[in-house]
Parts: structure tokens; sequence; C-alpha cells
């Protein structure tokens, strides 16, 4: 699993700070996480193959959120896109984007196909055969999602050196890859865990922006592998959490610890901090493995 | 006259090249013209004073040329922004450009004053005690304006030591500087253009992009003093101008050189270019004064 930090900034772009926009790599698979303006510059400067982008997933419509999606359905269209692409976000988002490119005569000549959510409970909305997304139902000043990505369970590993053993023909691995015992020529039954390990513990990660402190979307998170969750203040500023509906680091960093992540990422840090270590510091206080987004920042897990 | 480059690239931005967008400084006003993607880190690069823009100048709804107005103007709200704001573009933009902010409940704390052009005849579109702002109508691919910003003729200048000759009372000088011939207590009559000299010749600057080659627009711009053209292809790609309704480098010169302009600016590069120059030697084979446009470029005429 990899994720690229496009931007993780609060608010308006500056010079050298960019608007939430991110990459995961999952099982093969790009999925952009927010389109704030600049996004495409930042997919570039990254180096990111955007034909390798299918899905988007926009978590509200603040500007600081979703302003580089026109730009970016635009480009697609320049670089000959076909294929179709799949956007995911609050009800509106389809209305006031397409009108964007609507009043240039700038259709789109691949099929823009828009997921616009409502509920307020958390719903499946994406599957294939290796990946699951779910919302997470988050509180801001207007509606808005989290996503949580998670890795269907893989296939058992073969054990070869135990299934040669039983001399079992090739075309009987994929049963056993698949759980089932080997039932030998002579009616001697092997169990599947003698010959085969168990497959790795699926991936989950999941973007939590933007949101004050929401307690109930602990459960959601249960045990996921990596967290990336808004952290706009520092505790010095707590009193303006209430009304800004943002977290502090040490919000994030009590979510990752109820919710027994494995890893915390920070982020959506408002501009008036210089030194982001501060945030890193609050954060540990209640939990051990923080890390800090960085604009142009890759993780790998 | 100042003439910030912002952004001169055609179509899409890319990590190094900027869609078009370009301040313009006279007479201690600032006029944005476009506002491509990106425009407003652009404007903190080049640190102009975001306060200081009261007139945005949208020459048509593609998104190299409007997308970076959505976040603009989102960020001029959270600088606290409380003066009216002027927006002028072709009709559309209005609707487009507001329904982004109200999908996020963002609405301006400050009056936002949209001016939307339809006329395919030049009109008067701003004018104050010192600037008259015409349209100057092109033909793109979609309904599109230039733009022609005239200074007025300022005051004449007082020939000081002519003026004390003659124990002009200092309340008489505005009269002076108006034209106007001075009475002396005697009776004498004393001509104006003895004791004062023609104000300096008035500051023009149009911006045409984007645009095919089109002829009938010298008339507006004659006796210009510095004209921005686009020019998106070299000669050698001379065939794809009359689709996609844009110009040569030989085509913005040709325009320079039959309105006699004073100086002749070209942009709006097509990104398959690597080397501006060309486009340089190949409008001086028309035209004398040419200059390159470049991201981050500043002229003072």
């Amino acid at each position: 699993m990899k994720l690229k930090i496009l931007g993780c900034y609060a608010a308006t772009p500056r010079s050298m700070t960019n608007p939430s926009a991110q990459v995961l790599e999952l099982r093969n698979r790009l999925f952009l996480i927010d389109c704030g303006e600049g996004t495409q510059m930042q997919l570039r400067k990254q180096k990111v193959r955007f034909s390798k982008i299918d899905h988007i997933f926009i978590s509200h419509l603040h500007g600081d959120h979703f302003f580089g999606l026109p730009g970016l359905l635009s480009t697609f269209k320049l670089l000959g896109r076909e294929k179709e692409l799949h956007i995911y976000g609050p009800k509106g988002i389809k209305e006031a984007v397409t009108l964007m490119l609507k009043v240039g005569d700038s259709w789109t000549n691949y099929d823009l196909v828009f997921h616009e959510l409502e509920s307020k409970t958390s719903e499946l909305i994406f599957e294939d055969d290796a990946i699951a997304v779910y919302t997470i139902p988050l509180e801001h000043r207007i509606y808005t999602n989290g996503y949580l990505f998670k890795e269907k369970l893989g296939e058992r590993k073969l054990n070869i050196e135990e299934v040669r053993k039983y001399d079992i023909p090739v075309c009987d691995f994929q049963n056993l890859k698949n759980g089932k015992d080997a039932v030998l020529e002579d009616g001697r039954i092997i169990p599947n865990t003698l010959l085969t390990d168990n497959p790795p513990h699926p991936w989950s990660y999941a973007y939590c922006s933007d949101t004050v402190y929401k307690e109930d979307i602990v459960p959601l998170l249960q045990n996921v592998k990596v967290l990336y969750h808004e952290s706009t203040f520092l505790e010095s500023e707590r009193r303006l959490t209430g009304k800004t509906k943002h977290s502090t680091a040490i919000d994030a960093a009590t979510i990752a610890q109820k919710a027994q992540v494995s890893q915390l990422i920070l982020g959506h840090y408002s501009t008036r901090y210089t030194n982001l270590d501060h945030f890193k510091a609050e954060a540990e206080t209640v939990f051990d493995h923080v890390h800090l987004a960085e604009d142009g920042k890759e993780f790998q897990f």
C-alpha cells in the first residue's frame, strides 16, 4: 500500500502549500482522494500516471477539497481519455462540476459517472474483486464523508514443499488457495492448513477529513492499518474546533487510540502553524505511531 | 504601466507552466485578466496584494482561462475582504462560478458584481476618472472577448518657471492644468501653451486571447502602446489554426504591424514547444518590437 500526499493544508492554497488531495495505491489500483485547486499540477510533479486514475472520492464541497476537479476532468479530455471515470461525492457535485465544463462547451469525450452521496450512515459505495470502499460519515460545517478502503482477504499461500510431498497435481492448486482440503488418489484427506499458509493480513486505509472530534466513527475504524485524520489545530487553538468543526492533533490521536489502528497520519494543518513537529508531539502524548503528512511525501506500508 | 505575467501557456497546466492569467497595473489600479487554475498561487508567488484587485476580466469560459476563479473568490473571503469585486466575462460565468461556491455553503462576505457580456461589437464596460476598458470581440471556438485598457489623457504639466514669471496665484494652477489660458490682474491673457506642457501620451494595453487571426480588430487596436496577442502555434502548425481557432506568431505580428502598435507581447503558447525563441523569430519577420511572455515575467513600460 502506497499513499502519496499531494496536498495536506487547510483552507487557501499558498505558494508552498497545497490544499487536500492524495493518491492511494492499493492492489495496483489508484484512488484519488479529494482534489483541491492545483491537484493536477501536483499529480504531474509527483509523476502519477493520469490514465491509472479511474475513481475519485471527494469528502465535501468546500473549495479546498474539490476546486481542482473541473480542471482535472478537462485535462483527462485533452489527454484523450476514453475510459469511464467514477466520481464519488456529496449531492450537488455533479451539477456544479458539469456546469463549469458546460459553459465552455467542454464536454468530456469519456463517460463521467457521478455517484452522489446523501446517506448519514456508512455505506458500501465501491467494490471489485480486491477492494471495497465504505463511507465514514463525519461531522463538519457541511455534509462530509471520510472513506474507508479495505483490501479483501487474499488467497491462501501454497506451502510448495508440503504440496510436493503429497504429489498434488497443479490443477488442484487453486482449490488449495481457496481453502479446500486435498483428497489424494488413495482417498487420504490432507487438511488445507498443512498445505497452505494464511494470506497476508489485508490492508485498510481510512481518510477522515474534515471533521470535528466524532467518537462514533471509532467502530468503523476498528483495527484499520492506516488512519489519516485531520488535525487542523494544536491544543492552543482548541477553542476554534467547535465553531469550525475541525479537530486537534490530540483529537486525531484519541480516535486512533480508541480504534486501535496501526498507524496514524496527521494532516489538514492550518497554515497559521510553521512548525509541524508540534502536531506530532501533541498526538504522541496519546498514541505511539504518529506520522506527519507533507506535500509531496510518499508513505509505503 | 506594469504587466505581470502569471501564466501564458495554452490548454492544460503542467508542473512548470501555468494557464492564462496576468495582472495589469495602470495608474495605481490592478486589473486581473483571465484566471486559470492556480492563479491565486501565482499571485502569491509574484507578491501581488490581493486587496488591490477590484476588477477581474475573463476572456472566455474555457477552463484554462477561468477555473482559478472559484478558488480566488473563496480566498478573498478567507482574507476578510469587504470591498465589492467586479467580474467581467461571458454570459454564463455568474451561474457556474456562484454554484461552485453555493454547493459548499461558501457565500462571499463581500459584494460580487458580475458584468456578463454578450455583445458581438466592442463596448465600453468600465470607466473611472483615469481609465476606460473596452471589449475586443474575438473569434474563437466559443464566445470570447479581448480587453482594451485605455488611460485617459492626463492633466497638462505646469511649466513652473514660466508660471512664476507671471506671478500666477496657486489657486489658478488647476485651471492651467485643465488647459485654460491665464488672465492676469492687468487684463493680459497668457496662452495656456506658454505655461504648460502637453500631458504624457496616455498608455493603452490590449489583451487578445484566444482568437484566430481576425483582421477586423485592427481599427480598435490602432496605435495601442502594448498589444498582447495569442500565438498558440508556429508556422509549422498553421494547419491547426482553423479548427482550433488559434493564431500563429506571424498572425499576431501581422495584427501588430497593421494596427501600428508600439510593442507586441506573444503568449498562450502550445505546450508542445520547448523553445520559445522560435515564436520571437517568426514574429520578427513581420514586426520589430516583439517580446515573449513568460510565467513570472514582469514588463515595465
